[in-house]
């Protein structure tokens, strides 16, 4: 399953050299590539606590997050996490280091999120948030969290808690693909 | 700078709702989201040899690169580094974990690289590859590498030999970035 197609003219067919159906406009002959999305954010940890965002906006209105979005063009992936929490919780983090990438062939996504510390111990709800919240890990809504990868990021920052080397954990499905033969796809 | 613009009927304005500027078609209002690329690849070992590709397409023709190229849609990471070593150079790769995440903003690309080994010793050039090679160390061409980021990622590589939790390296341009206040993007 992927984004919905853009209304015609845009057909789907393979353009000349190209091995892929793409989307075409029919009238002009534009080809639309479309590409996997990649999402920056991060588990943000002051004090003990965690920084988490109610969301404003769909999907999933009224349930918890942490501050994660599109990296935008030109942008880089830790500036783009910065950003998020930045636009989302007024939150001025400082990275640590990466905590996870998440693919979710599904949705054509790749989630970088990285474990982050706030500079300053303010924070305020964005446009994008209903209200914001430095919560203790006893206090974390899990029967509320927006999405998965929420759920994932939360369970393996308390993985790596103390350690300052490992390797980004990864999520279920990404496992379980390394199992796929190669040319298989 | 990003990759060229389409040509008309695609302008550039900012679309009722959004807060940038979009491609939007002239004639039929539809709008072109760009999104950064995600690309995918690894640096490969076999019995103390680094797999390496001669590029047979532009950009850099006849020079080495590690393999690596585009995520496709619907396809999680890991799979995609897969499946470009082994159209590049039939190489059926086992992943070990991820050596960097490199982020090149002024291309609009996220680069993740993983380190692997072969789970056959076969590996010959794939259409995109005029051949391929096992080099070892003290053979590798430093001189003729594809771009800066194939010599970022065998220095990295060659950084956290024997070493199976470390944080994935990033590039210098990433490690600047930190340093840019929240907000100011």
């Amino acid at each position: 399953m992927t984004a919905p197609d853009p209304d015609p003219p845009f057909i789907r067919k393979v353009p000349q050299g190209d091995d892929r159906e793409r989307l075409v406009c029919d009238d002009c002959g534009f080809v639309y590539y479309q590409n996997p999305k990649i999402v920056v954010g991060s588990v943000v940890e002051h004090r003990g606590r965690i920084l988490l965002c109610r969301r404003a906006i769909p999907p999933r209105v009224g349930y918890w997050t942490i501050p994660a979005g599109y990296l935008e063009l030109n942008e880089g992936a830790e500036a783009g996490a910065r950003r998020e929490a930045w636009e989302e919780a007024t939150a001025d983090i400082a990275i640590d280091q990466l905590l996870a990438v998440y693919t979710i062939a599904r949705i054509s996504q790749v989630q970088l999120i990285y474990r982050a510390g706030l500079n300053a111990a303010e924070v305020a709800a964005g446009p994008e948030s209903q209200e914001v919240a430095l919560l203790a890990w006893d206090e974390l809504p899990w029967d509320e969290l927006a999405f998965p990868s929420v759920h994932w990021a939360l369970k393996h920052f308390d993985e790596v808690r103390g350690q300052t080397a490992f390797a980004p954990r990864v999520n279920p499905a990404e496992v379980l693909e390394r199992l796929t033969p190669p040319g298989g796809a």
